[in-house]
């Protein structure tokens, strides 16, 4: 038995699609689905760009690789394009990470990283069947 | 110039995960993560049974083949656990799938299909870069 609660989870965040071409991809996505563009940022740390749509509560990101090394650009030559990971919003991250540490999944950030205020970590496939996993914490001012 | 109007996107309704155990996959993603799982159904149709844990206005579906050659085993076999499709929720299905007909975008249903009441079709991963999309659309009774 646990002394600690399950993390809670509010909403799945986004789910982020790698594409090798982010206006081909809005050419299906947005002209064609209707799930409109909100921004494209470029995220130096991650060398991508990322095309930011939301949709209801959530959001769907569309992630190009700006270089030929990244983990993004790797994932891409040996997996080709789509789904890339899921990411679920949590009360309390580092209450969340404390509690799957003790049911003994494996982390990759088994302390979170900060980019604008948010606070994420990610999951590691292997203890997901294969899934990679995001979490996020929103800052006050950021939440629904 | 298109005559028709882009679909009316509502929201993601669930994304889809092919485990090899639902059971297995539940100790990540209930007990581990705490998105609790509301039942597991079977689905002869599909040839699998699914487990479908609300989070948010989505849902995180895991889908588990009950036969060998199901088109949902035979992707496991293929590619192995991970997320198989995104699904998202539209206003009116059959002026969405028309609108993508225009745009050219491949379609595995022109039709929808019905289950439970919930119209639903897939439109194909070559005109997507590889990702399995989904469209729903539900019943006035099942709406938010």
């Amino acid at each position: 038995m646990s002394a600690m609660s399950k993390p809670k989870v509010k909403k799945i965040n986004h789910v982020a699609i790698v594409v090798e071409d982010i206006d081909e991809a809005l050419k299906f996505w947005d002209e064609g689905l209707g799930v409109e563009l909100s921004h494209i940022q470029e995220v130096p740390s991650q060398e991508s760009r990322v095309a930011f749509l939301p949709t209801g509560e959530s959001e769907i990101e569309l992630v190009q690789p700006t270089s030929n090394d990244s983990g993004v650009a790797r994932y891409l030559e040996k997996r080709g394009p789509g789904m890339h990971h899921i990411c679920v919003e949590v009360e309390d991250i580092r209450e969340a990470l404390a509690h799957l540490k003790e049911k003994d999944i494996r982390l990759i950030n088994e302390v979170p990283e900060e980019r604008d205020g948010i606070l994420y970590a990610f999951i590691h496939p292997e203890s997901t069947q294969g899934v990679l996993v995001e979490l996020y914490e929103l800052p006050e001012e950021k939440r629904d």
